[in-house]
């Protein structure tokens, strides 16, 4: 059913459209799919954010999200974050278009923050939620690598939100 | 001991060091670690490639290979190139600096190649030796993400080599 799937591929920026061709699941997030995430909801029908996840029989799992550039109200674009089931799943991104700024942390309340630029990576450890935002000009595009094993845990990150949120202010992102 | 590996990090083209700087375990391969992969042999004291392996408490790991220019003879630098014990660990590289090509071959003889360059990503699945090989005008750079449990198996390499060899013909890389 998926005859290339088992075959080296290469995901190069302006390859994405056929990596993604290739057997995944497609998610797609609208506003009205992220109700109570923004302080002010997002147009219900525009697409907030896109997640094609790679069918694969390994111990690894590939995923291309591309992020719409925009706001809600002065916030910008993200996706929902989540934490993995998991407590031994990390996570790695790789930029390949745009500019994100990954939100990141830990049950215990610890926070962080990290840009990610195309040709540039992020390794997200153990433990740590993590939530894009896309604070760039374009479409914000990267591939996460992670544990088949790793689950999504939605549900703390939907009842409580993250502990930080990216706006703007005079112009430029902020984090607060 | 290792204070950040923990934490989450970003390793970007320009901050190479900052991360290879971390806790890692760092391997120099030079020409005389290399008896018998090249058809004529490297320097002995050259070094080929260095890989800087970070520790980790997740399933997954991060190495950063840096690959030296040059050639041995008319071949260029390669790493030794390795299966994994594991039999379902593949392993995604993220170019970070320069041009290389990836060597792929399965145990039942199918051969592959891809052009890995700064800022695209590769995924090798399951199943399939990889090894990488220096076709551009500076250091090769990549980031590797794998299973924790994946393992090398250099013992078949070392014994029956690559299918496929990647010499300079006309100037010119080739595969042959």
């Amino acid at each position: 059913m998926c005859p290339n799937i088992e075959r080296p591929v290469n995901v190069a920026p302006e390859s994405i459209s056929e990596f993604i061709s290739q057997c995944s699941t497609h998610t797609v997030r609208r506003g009205k799919d992220m109700a109570g995430f923004y302080i002010e909801e997002p147009d219900e029908d525009s697409v907030i954010y896109e997640v094609y996840e790679l069918e694969s029989s390994g111990h690894i799992k590939l995923a291309v999200t591309i992020m719409k550039q925009g706001k809600a109200g002065n916030e910008y674009f993200m996706t929902k974050g989540h934490y993995h089931e998991d407590e031994r799943a990390g996570e790695v991104y790789f930029g390949l278009k745009g500019k994100g700024l990954l939100l990141l942390q830990t049950k215990e309340g610890q926070t962080d923050e990290m840009e990610l630029t195309s040709g540039a990576a992020a390794s997200i450890p153990p433990g740590w939620a993590h939530r894009s935002v896309n604070i760039g000009e374009e479409d914000f595009v990267f591939l996460a690598v992670y544990p088949a094993t790793a689950g999504h845990d939605y549900g703390a990150i939907e009842k409580h939100g993250f502990l930080k949120r990216v706006v703007e202010m005079d112009g430029k992102p902020r984090v607060v």
